[in-house]
């Protein structure tokens, strides 16, 4: 029998997919194919809301079936659909219920945390099932979350109590991919930087949960865009499966992502989301007619998939 | 005409209510008043998170109604809500509505925050409007919004510029009142810890969008169950407002939230939640039926207040 653990399960399906790919799905709605939005507002005259939540389902769930026989991991981002109100919402649990059907290992990309009690309540939201009138209800049910660490302990915990207790795991934001993260994360506390210091915790966090693999429930994101301080980190969290952001449209070369592996070529699943999902607006595709703009995605995602291979045979 | 800038709004609405109390509605959904759960569920049979979302409604709209002639700002706590899915976005948008129906200063507190782009998407969600199909439709539409910092100024900024054009607020996550908050918050950069260099970051986005109170959009949130640090990040961040959790259930005594206030006894508002919205749990209120909590509530909401009131009487 397979494990249910995690860090087995997605390790399990980075190995089914040859591929450490994971595809970002953000889906901007300013950004959809020609005609989408349009034609589910004229279904839902005077709730734009409504059209808005089913134009993201639309088109987020027709890209998870295009890339479904290609990736393992997909990462789904949570403001992109909290825009559209409660039909919004809707519609991500419908997208993350959508890729499990498919498959894939879902991680839902919001990026929660708040204090202990509180998080509980995020935690049940996105990894565990709420108690009403004693029926347990799953709500997001992802297969595992971002969470922010800037709590500490208290925050997090509720978040991997949670996880353990339902095979799922959650990722740590250690060193983000954006430019201002060197603002905190890069202040110098002694010799070491914060997201040093940090990753030390994350990895007495995760140490603890390894599966039958050797990685853990509890993983950590560490930004394309710093290469060093990846390889650093990689040393400093050894069974922590790192997701990283920043490949792709954010700058991050597949040469820099490599570096987040360790000496097996796992542990590491590398994330690309507007450079896939959108690759209908390139050049190159222009002439692809709008109904059909999942084989641009398609063609994007085996070319990430080529150039991430073609790295790792080099490396 | 009254200023529509968010700090002169904010202190307008304390100086009305003549109270720095801010009530915390956190509607956890295994505390509410006996009976009020069960009987959504029984008038949504099969539909247990539109029961969920039903409850966390009338229960929070209830509370916003006992409370709403003793003081002039709440904090919506999103987790609760969210963990009712769809349904429960619906009921935290309804409740920030019905706040600000009621003229409450409405502080949505869900603590997001991400890469710059993304986060974005959050402060269309919370503070902003979203563009579908040529109509503006605004979703949460909080009067002010709490925001996390550990992706640093690009991905504070969009929260800034959407509150600034709409007259609304955010709160940066400083200093917090959990007991971990100082694992990664009290770290020492050099002779200071992370959260004093992070003021220093705030009072620079804050300085620049004072309103005619001398005040800013950009506030600060710190935790009243620090009273040391509350006094020097008064004197680091002179204009930020500071939203201050912890007084109340958490531990923090009225005594030790005054350091939060400046010289004219103004620029803070002072958060309380279970103590005040669960009073009817207490057993000095026992006797209470039911269907009459709100009595508990305002009960209690009058009594924080008047421990306030003297602790700044004999300030």
């Amino acid at each position: 029998m397979p494990s249910s653990h995690f860090a087995d399960r997605l390790i399990a399906a980075v190995e089914r997919a040859r591929t450490p790919l994971c595809v970002g799905i953000d889906p901007r709605l300013d950004q959809l194919p020609t005609g989408m939005l349009e034609r589910h507002i004229a279904a839902h005259p005077g709730e734009p809301l409504a059209a808005a939540g089913e134009a993201l389902y639309e088109f987020s769930s027709r890209v998870l079936e295009a890339v479904a026989g290609e990736v393992g991991v997909v990462k789904i981002q949570n403001a992109f659909f909290e825009q559209a109100g409660a039909p919004g919402l809707d519609a991500f649990c419908r997208t993350v219920r959508r890729a499990r059907e498919l498959g894939l290992i879902a991680i839902s990309d919001a990026k929660r945390a708040d204090i202990g009690s509180t998080s509980a309540g995020y935690a049940t939201a996105h990894l565990g099932a709420i108690s009403i009138g004693g029926a347990e209800v799953e709500v997001i049910a992802a297969d595992a979350l971002t969470v922010n660490p800037y709590f500490g302990s208290d925050g997090v915990a509720p978040f991997i109590e949670e996880a353990v207790r339902r095979g799922r795991g959650i990722f740590v934001l250690v060193k983000t991919s954006n430019p201002s993260s060197s603002e905190l994360q890069d202040l110098s506390c002694g010799s070491r930087p914060v997201y040093e210091r940090l990753a030390d915790r994350v990895w007495e966090w995760a140490r603890v949960h390894l599966g039958e693999s050797g990685y853990s429930a509890v993983g950590a994101v560490v930004g394309a865009t710093f290469p060093q301080e990846l390889a650093k980190l990689r040393a400093e969290m050894p069974g922590a499966i790192f997701l990283v952001p920043g490949f792709g449209a954010q700058g991050g070369k597949a040469e820099n992502t490599m570096a987040a592996f360790d000496e097996k070529r796992r542990g590491a699943v590398i994330n690309s989301s507007r450079e896939i999902i959108f690759a209908y607006r390139k050049p190159q595709h222009q002439g692809l007619p709008a109904q059909r703009f999942e084989e641009a995605v398609l063609s994007e995602c085996r070319s990430a998939k080529a150039k991430l291979a073609a790295a790792l045979a080099a490396r």
